[in-house]
């Protein structure tokens, strides 16, 4: 937690930007939640949107912010001595307000009383837990309290949500040091990832491994590890496989630090120790396609003209490979490199992996002026901005060929003739490779966020994997 | 998974036990529970009496049971193309059915219709989704379906928990193996964890290591781990202190199968390598009370009788350390071991690492005949059952020194005027000690579970130790 006058600034920027609205804002903090049963819950984590506003990591607490008046409000309540015996001596809620700068304190359920007869101004959440506290506070289906998809959630508050964005957005310097902090610690992850890569080895032992790196220093991992010999499934959680020789295994993973910043960083490695020539043909492509994003990202860019940049020069490549024909321009036009990555190119990163997720992904990551793409790829573009200095996004280009879907558009002739289906079906069995790295927008262009840069050129992975051997 | 027989073969006696209960039996299998927004759920972790009736590791599924024809029918949707690009090939609702040994499957939608009019069984939860759903289902109070404390749900089936409970309590060969994986696991997860004390080390670097052993072969944790040089506060799940030497160090922890059966057990070890006078006697009594309840567990043995002669023992040698004074039967029918042993002797393990306590601590600790003392310590007291072959259980007494606690005693003069204060207080920066074992009811006596038992006799303990620094 950084000094209360962090967490007031910041209340008072977002009062700032409410300046004229009615009502009540009111944030319902996290519960445990359970697992099995109550006394076994899930590792204990607080908001984001709470975190950065109140920093309290605790549980079982609500604020509200009168957005007429300015005064705030911490709801809580104290420990009883029963408590104490299982949990320890604990703050009481009078402390924990001291530490995040706010005058009043109450009980944890007074909020009812409080927003009595106001227009209430809340936050969308996915948590169950707060959806249900919402609901009964409100008086409204739980199920709307919820970001309903891309669009965001219909009942929060659109002013609120906009202003709190706009803050989260840009981080200063002390948001910065910390990314920087769980960068470091992905390195290490990541390293360790690598190391652990030997024929025979089953997935799961490289994960473990690489999770315990992060579990000694930080809170944990930032998402679910995707640690897979098939990077042509987005969201393989499955590690049952051993290692083999000649497949490439596809590693996207990152770390949360104790005062919850994530980091998120792809490497692809080839399980032999080199590349094929195929495989260092497509890998070199995805590799420029990383450089490329990077080079772009300066103040004032659109981060959508990036990715575009990026499939243009990806197909432009595949095209030399005899994969597609025709216009670079019109195929980029067309969607046709939704084919080959049918994922956007980033997402912001700070208190959570996929910044600010939870309030709405187009509010998050779209301009005002910008429309979403339907285009298969463009589509899932979470980050489409224009950059703005003190911005964190990753730059995550990848290739994949993803047999469900080349055969789709092959009977849908969703390409116009332009794939070379035949070539196409020899790579049925390549996987897919992603390279990813996380960026901060600097007033003069980007630099990649982490002490030491993961080796990602072909030759530099290829060496690092030697020296890992030996 | 085992094979479907054996799904088949639960539901059957399940069925059985409930026959002439008229209606219907509803089963709402786990959804992801998002962390920080819906993409980024925490772990997946299915409903274990879900995964003991019908085994089926995914989420969103539900199930019914007609209790009057007998009728099985699986709820669920098949994946579509997009969610194959994203996942992978994914297995039918049919085919999954078809692992269960279902004959009936159903769009997860069609729940509502069908228990429309029925009288419906359900289980309690404590996962907020399910609880929504139950609300919605069956149009109650999303909260009251949920245990509300020890007593149970009171709008739950109370026939189909105490079914489910009495089968799930007997474990049989196929199970015993599972939980004895997990127990070997376990063994390897303490081995790391003790290797890892030495002075200076931040407890989270050893959680970390112990941790990466469970995740490199099994699910994870089986809850969360308690790692602390204050064993004196039950749950300090805070890992922030360096190792000092001359302190105790509380491990207690398990791990999780990747089919979810349980390990849990506790050293304490001390950190300079060797126990000082004070802390041998003290460990010594603790270690006394693990073997005396060892060698007491078996068929037609009430475990609160075993819990209550470990409390004598231990106020026996504590009245023998000075610590307390009179008569020992008094002593314990008063409770005053409560004061350094404030929890129960054990629970039961299995799927769960306190096995079913999402139904309700009495229904699934307590014969019919037996009521749960008010008392502090018994009264926490999770398994008191007669015990039968095929029960698992732990074996784990301690004894802490809890300042609040002690003062708090000494103000309202609860121990009747049979504690030594002034003595007491000597111990206030002691600590706590407990260790634990999992055991096995079997048809002559006890077994513990695990390969290997974690060294636990004083002298052992400082030999592994001395061992771990070579």
């Amino acid at each position: 937690m950084f000094e209360k006058e962090v967490y007031s600034a910041r209340r008072k920027a977002l009062l700032e930007r409410l300046s004229g609205e009615k009502g009540i804002a009111l944030f319902i903090g996290n519960v445990d939640a359970p697992c099995q049963y109550k006394d076994n819950s899930y590792k204990w984590r607080q908001d984001s949107s709470w975190l950065y506003l109140f920093g309290i990591d605790e549980p079982r607490l609500a604020a509200t912010i009168d957005l007429e008046t300015g005064e705030e409000t911490l709801y809580g309540d104290d420990f009883s001595l029963d408590d104490i015996i299982w949990m320890g001596p604990m703050p009481s809620v009078r402390c924990l307000a001291d530490r995040a700068g706010i005058a009043r304190t109450a009980p944890y359920d007074a909020i009812g009383a409080a927003i009595q007869g106001r227009r209430v101004h809340f936050l969308p959440t996915s948590r169950y837990a707060t959806r249900l506290k919402l609901g009964a506070l409100l008086g409204i289906d739980p199920e709307l309290t919820t970001s309903q998809g891309k669009a965001g959630c219909p009942l929060a508050s659109t002013p609120l949500v906009k202003a709190l964005i706009s803050l989260r957005l840009v981080k200063d310097s002390r948001e910065i040091e910390r990314i920087e902090a769980a960068c470091n610690l992905g390195y290490e992850m990541h390293t360790a990832a690598r190391r652990g890569i030997r024929p025979g080895r089953i997935e799961q032992e490289i994960v473990g491994a690489m999770e315990g790196v992060t579990l000694a220093k930080g809170w944990g991992t930032s998402f679910p590890t995707i640690l897979t010999q098939h990077g042509e499934i987005f969201h393989c959680h499955s590690h049952e496989m051993p290692v083999e020789p000649g497949k490439l295994m596809v590693v996207d993973a990152g770390a949360e630090t104790n005062d919850h910043y994530a980091s998120d960083f792809t490497r692809t490695y080839p399980t032999a120790g080199r590349f094929s020539p195929r495989q260092r043909d497509i890998y070199q492509t995805v590799y420029e396609c990383n450089e490329l994003a990077f080079n772009m990202i300066k103040p004032g860019v659109q981060y959508r003209d990036v990715h575009l940049a990026v499939a243009a020069h990806m197909l432009d490549n595949l095209r030399q490979l005899g994969l597609v024909q025709g216009d670079v321009d019109g195929m980029v036009a067309d969607g046709l490199a939704g084919l080959f990555m049918p994922h956007g190119l980033g997402h912001n990163m700070g208190l959570d992996v996929h910044d600010m997720e939870d309030l709405g992904e187009n509010l998050v990551g779209y301009d005002d002026d910008q429309t979403r793409s339907p285009q298969l790829g463009l589509g899932s573009l979470r980050m489409a901005r224009r950059l703005q200095p003190g911005n964190v996004l990753t730059d995550e280009p990848g290739i994949y060929f993803i047999p469900a879907l080349i055969e789709q558009w092959k009977q849908d002739g969703t390409d116009g003739g332009r794939v070379n289906y035949a070539k196409l079906a020899g790579y049925y069995d390549f996987g897919g490779i992603r390279l990813e790295d996380d960026v901060l927008v600097t007033p003069e262009g980007a630099r990649r966020l982490g002490q030491k840069r993961l080796p990602i050129a072909p030759d530099e992975v290829e060496a690092a994997m030697r020296e890992d051997q030996q």
